[in-house]
């Protein structure tokens, strides 16, 4: 390697100012990236008086968040206008406590904190985008709707353990859309929104190094636009807000190898460029091991009545979890072969099963017969369901502490066996671990010194998701709108003060 | 936060070749930490010519490589003089093999490479330094042995799966010193070689920050000694041997919560500084979340024909696993109760069990005694005795499989559960996440370029052993010896091209 490639500024290696050959861009504050964080973040900045530039590496808005079902978490004081209309209440402790659960052994309290108090809030503001909900509740476990319905459960609240602690409310919010898809929906609210803001937007921008002085305080960014290097200046700040890492197969491979068991990763760049760039300024990237895992394998919710076993015939969670802390604990398991065993009575054709490869493994007249076709040990299988169904009879699981409203033994026959293995059906995967931030967006080191000039949000962060056990759908739009907000406003107040 | 706090150097940002006052050492290598990886760096940098320099923050030779047994993990080409005359013929490729398996998802496959081609030529060195080995293999299943004897089988090479891919040798080789503790043996061998072969040695000496220049190309080291800054240059390199972070609990908290579930961290400084030194100039840690925890709970290794239960009453290991799987295992199950069960054939007092606070949980005449006095949900403990039973009576564990040599059904009476509760029983735990360095010790940026100036072996670099299920004894200072002097080696070549 030449001294000059050793020079050479790139994700991993920051531009000195006295390296710029001149300023081609400059606004107060500049974000990168073009999904629902750094949306949030250009608006709040833009109507705090900041000329906002903002880069999108593709040739639309929209990023990973637009692939989403658009839901967002939100609950607390007394509950959202849906919540109440629904007959909850949802106290703002039991919302904070609940995230803080859901953000599991290093959650980070603050962010849980500030966003539980701001929740009502922040509905309000997604309201006054033209964001439109629609004022009604489903009542069956869903993963997301099909119609253009607002309210679900949307993650593990009714559960073990969490209902134990905070009171369930159900808290994920799709916008009224008619149809999957919300995410489009929301994005394209948004995307409105910072173009009337007069935000500017450069598309096919791809930000390739940051420009930062000699002490790492960061002065603006490379982009590479048309094949050449441009130089871009932020008065303010920077906003970081390029996703998480998950297509960069290198990476994770080297942080969160679990997660390339799953075969379907969620992304679209999500090349973990924002966390590099982050780190070559001395961000400190946490939790990098963390991802987010699912098999949608209900609806329809009557599934639930089933159980989970793994290649040894065990059970391993209590069923009635979010379908992603039942997947991410079929990851676990040893071995790639998972079923979801049926019953007559709670045998539902998984709503998703096609999509994401869900197949039915075997059928029998008696467990034994399911247990046989399977191929498992005999006794295994059959010793685990007449365990449960034992206990079941009394509307109990001491095992796993499933919901007594979905103990029923698995009594009728015939009996069938989803086959789930993690190596065929579509598990779907994104990271969760990213650079470490302030409430308001300003990125960490490894001390918790901020990093003057530098902000993040979304993905690119370690957020309120960070832990694959307790993810709910909706945390993540939540956490990227939200922070994303907070970046925007912190940048602009910098900017301004550097008036 | 002052312009001048932004400005200072620490752990996390280099101090700048610019700011040097004055040099008040200089060095061909400047080696970080007098541990093994320190000892073999600076041992063979000053064999190649090079002068060294090394300090350790401590008042004495020894780090963590002192508190334990001496284990080092060698095979291949035959076998080392030692497994020959137990009768153990090992090949290379299957000591490779093993060693890839054992680095889990993320492996190393050059290390594993070099390791296994050099590793007759490594025991050679050795023996060369005056470690000795008396010539004798100790048959029983241990954890380090209580005589001066040598050969133990230390991993999981005669179980699932391992054994299915390598052909099972033991390869943990412990130093002839008589009583546990042949770790500090071993350092003292190394450190009198370190002292006659005229490396400087500077106790109580904190290395604070690395020197660099714009490009990070490192020159150096700030050290503090009396309380005073002082500056070192090197004209080679810098070796960080410095160790790794399990004694860094916010650190641990931000990369690898889950062992702080274990209450025994094993480490003496360990604070991380190794690690954010090297990333403070571009560094690549990876591997973070992973870390090894055991509670050595054999011998007596007849403890082996009993099972491990979850507070669920299952299975979920094959218990021939070297005790580090087993217990990595055991942090997994949701819960904190964990429990060996024993019949009357297999039960004996652990050895460490005072120790480690492995107590007597229950007892019984009957399997549903046991469960009842477990307080575990009836049907649930002896519904996976009767079929661990069922299977053993045939030899066979078709669920786990473990070796036949184990298996006997629990079936004589008095029954035992002893019981192995994660936040009672003393599980030990030490980090395997660190910098990613090349086989010569060259710490890599994120996209696996080599920063000019640092080097890197031990626990603060990411190295062989990697994942804590496939963890072995002896791997991390086969690790911390092998890659610690060829480091040292690489590190004195640099030195000797820049004159």
């Amino acid at each position: 390697m030449s001294h000059a490639d050793r020079l050479a500024y790139s994700r991993s290696r920051p531009c000195r100012v006295s390296e710029v050959p001149q300023w081609d861009f400059e606004a107060d504050v500049l974000v990168v990236g073009f999904g629902s964080a750094g949306a949030s973040a250009a608006l709040e900045a833009r109507r705090a008086g900041a000329d906002v530039l903002l880069f999108e590496v593709t040739a639309a808005s929209g990023g990973t968040s637009a692939l989403s079902g658009g839901e967002i978490y939100m609950g607390g004081h007394g509950g959202t206008p849906i919540q109440r209309h629904a007959g909850f209440s949802d106290d703002t402790e039991d919302f904070y406590r609940y995230l803080v659960m859901a953000g599991g052994p290093n959650a980070d309290e603050a962010k849980c904190r500030a966003y539980a108090d701001d929740c009502a809030e922040h509905y309000q503001w997604l309201v006054a985008q033209g964001v439109r909900y629609k004022n009604s509740f489903i009542k069956e476990r869903i993963v997301e709707p099909v119609t253009d319905d607002c309210l679900l459960w949307s993650g593990s609240e009714e559960a073990y353990p969490f209902s134990e602690h905070a009171k369930p409310c159900p808290r994920g919010h799709t916008p009224q859309w008619m149809g999957m898809g919300g995410g489009k929906y929301l994005m394209d609210v948004l995307a409105e929104q910072v173009n009337k803001a007069g935000v500017r937007v450069q598309y096919e921008a791809r930000v390739i190094a940051l420009i930062a002085e000699d002490d790492n305080t960061v002065r603006g960014v490379v982009v590479k636009i048309d094949g050449v290097d441009r130089y871009a200046r932020a008065r303010g700040g920077v906003v970081l807000a390029a996703g998480g890492f998950i297509m960069n197969r290198d990476m994770v491979k080297k942080h969160a190898p679990m997660l390339l068991r799953a075969q379907y990763p969620l992304g679209t760049v999500d090349d973990g460029s924002g966390v590099q760039l982050g780190q070559s300024v001395g961000g400190a990237a946490i939790n990098m091991s963390e991802g987010f895992v699912t098999l949608p394998w209900y609806p329809p919710e009557r599934l639930i009545r089933g159980i989970f076993i793994n290649e040894r015939g065990q059970r391993f969670i209590n069923e009635d979890c979010y379908h992603g802390r039942v997947s991410h604990h079929a990851l676990q398991q040893g071995g790639n072969r998972i079923f979801i065993l049926l019953d007559a009575d709670s045998f539902g054709e998984p709503d998703f099963g096609q999509h994401f490869k869900i197949t039915i493994g075997a059928t029998g007249d008696t467990w034994d017969e399911v247990e046989a076709e399977l191929d498992l040990p005999a006794g295994s299988l059959t010793s685990t369901v007449a365990l449960y169904n034992r206990y079941a009879e009394q509307g109990q699981d001491p095992l796993f502490r499933k919901g007594a409203k979905w103990l029923k033994p698995l009594a009728t026959p015939p009996f069938v066996a989803l086959d789930c293995r993690i190596d065929h059906a579509l598990y779907t995967t994104f990271t969760m671990g990213g650079l470490d931030t302030s409430i308001d967006g300003e990125v960490f080191d490894d001390t918790r010194r901020t990093i003057p000039g530098l902000y993040a949000a979304g993905r690119t962060t370690c957020g309120l998701p960070r832990w694959g056990e307790g993810y709910s759908s909706g945390m993540s739009l939540a956490d990227a709108t939200y922070f994303g907000r907070r970046a925007g406003k912190r940048a602009a107040a910098a900017a301004n003060a550097a008036r």
